[in-house]
């Protein structure tokens, strides 16, 4: 199945968040059938990681939005699992410092987007200024309105610099947040992980739900697309943005660079050093190579 | 003379800079004469400053481009000598580092902009990659081409969150051009300053006039303008750039933020105190206050 365009948010079109099955599994019945697909596409990632590390042209970012418990954490790992970490930052975007609220919204996220060749991972991210501070009225409608065009220009501008721009909301229902939260309760080892803003971010879930619908509405571009991923079964979760992002990279149509020296010439200075160390080796009969000892 | 509309690019109009003349000097004959108008403009600057900082709500952007030797270093001294350079940062903005080539040409400006109530300076900016990248062909027109709006995009982010920007082009001619690097080749103090660039850029005056011309018509904005300031005469440009720096901080219309403390009581409060330390004084005779020493 094509996940790529079956979870895409189409330019222009509308989103219905509670009409979207977050329990859907596609093709698989758990994650053990899934498994092999996962490896498969998380494979290709990390080739064409390398690939984009290579060439030096493009670089990728990747934005996680979803609400509480809807599992950013567990899919940047799974995300990174796959990746060289050399090549790639994570940056959670928290409640702002008083630095970054004397600056405009997109400042701070500027400053973390991936340079050329590497990977770049928000947790949270520049949609947090039309998602939290608009449900909680923290800036008047008149300043988070003009948000969206900012965030469309600023996503232009990467693009246009070869950033490849992919968007995940985790899509999970209020049945599925509360289990989750129940099971953060019931184990000790969770418990640092619960906040009382948990249960009271969670009465705002139908503001919350009209705010992400209008972000995904009006930044879901041709340039940098959003996708809703039905993310109550974690593996299917992850197997769906593996399947994206590993399609995404591979339409980038990278290649390795051309070599700047001539390997042909390389070659045959190695191939006349090696022998004349062979030759050595036969005529003074020392320092015999670690194979022949064995 | 309103210098500021005089000055300023029309949004929509052209531009022909071998027009405008260089030497224009308005009302005063020389830097005498214009002394005292530039420092009353300074003082006023200083203080408008001082206000910005206290409201913290605005923040000031100034963008210096000219010609090699247009007097952009002579301008910052002179701007920065009605600052309070606590609040106030340069940025120059050189040849790009490998750090800075690995991500949009914004990248490296966006972390150099003023954060709330504070000012900054770009000795040259964002301006460059459609002026040097654009006359050298460092990048194809397909690119430089498209960061006009991205600059416009920009800028109105920036205004949005209330930075004013002002945007000044510094017009000399080219007698006067040759005649300042003249004068550095005069002059041992100024060996320093000159680079075999200076006249070999000089070559391309032409292609810079294109450059210089399309910037001012294209990102001259009602919201972030462009100042074409005649710079043959250094006072009569440092009087333009004061005159209008005071006006457009005069009319963001700012004010002291209300005291968060009952300032009354504190007055009482220190006027018992004030009287119980006198009493003292008068009671025991010890510890004179300096001022009575005298």
């Amino acid at each position: 199945m094509n996940y790529y365009e079956k979870f895409r948010v189409k330019p222009g079109s509308k989103v219905h968040l509670d009409n979207i099955d977050a329990s859907f599994k596609g093709e698989h019945e758990n994650h053990r059938s899934a498994l092999p697909e996962i490896q498969d596409y998380n494979r290709k990632i990390r080739d064409l990681q390398y690939l984009m590390y290579a060439e030096h042209k493009h670089s990728l970012l990747i934005c996680l939005q979803g609400r509480d418990a809807a599992g950013k954490d567990g899919t940047i790992n799974h995300v990174l699992s796959a990746m060289n970490p050399q090549g790639c930052t994570v940056t959670g975007f928290k409640q702002p410092t008083a630095e970054e609220l004397d600056h405009d919204f997109l400042w701070r996220c500027h400053k973390a987007v991936p340079r050329r060749g590497n990977v770049a991972i928000f947790n949270r991210s520049h949609y947090e200024d039309v998602l939290v501070q608009r449900v909680h009225q923290m800036v008047p409608k008149e300043v988070w309105s003009k948000r969206y065009d900012h965030i469309n220009n600023f996503e232009k501008l990467l693009t246009d610099n070869n950033t490849l721009i992919l968007k995940f909301y985790l899509h999970i229902d209020a049945k599925e947040q509360l289990a989750r939260f129940k099971k953060r309760i019931d184990d000790p080892t969770r418990h640092w992980k619960i906040s009382e803003s948990d249960y009271t971010e969670a009465c705002y879930w139908d503001a919350y739900t009209g705010a992400f619908q209008d972000a995904l509405e009006k930044c879901s571009t041709d340039y940098a697309p959003w996708f809703v991923i039905p993310s109550n079964h974690k593996w299917f979760r992850n197997l769906a943005i593996s399947h994206i992002v590993a399609k995404a990279m591979e339409s980038l149509d990278m290649a390795f660079p051309k070599p700047t020296e001539n390997i042909d010439e390389i070659k045959k200075k190695y191939h006349s050093l090696d022998q004349r160390e062979q030759k050595k080796g036969l005529i003074s009969g020392e320092k015999k190579s670690p194979k022949k000892k064995k």
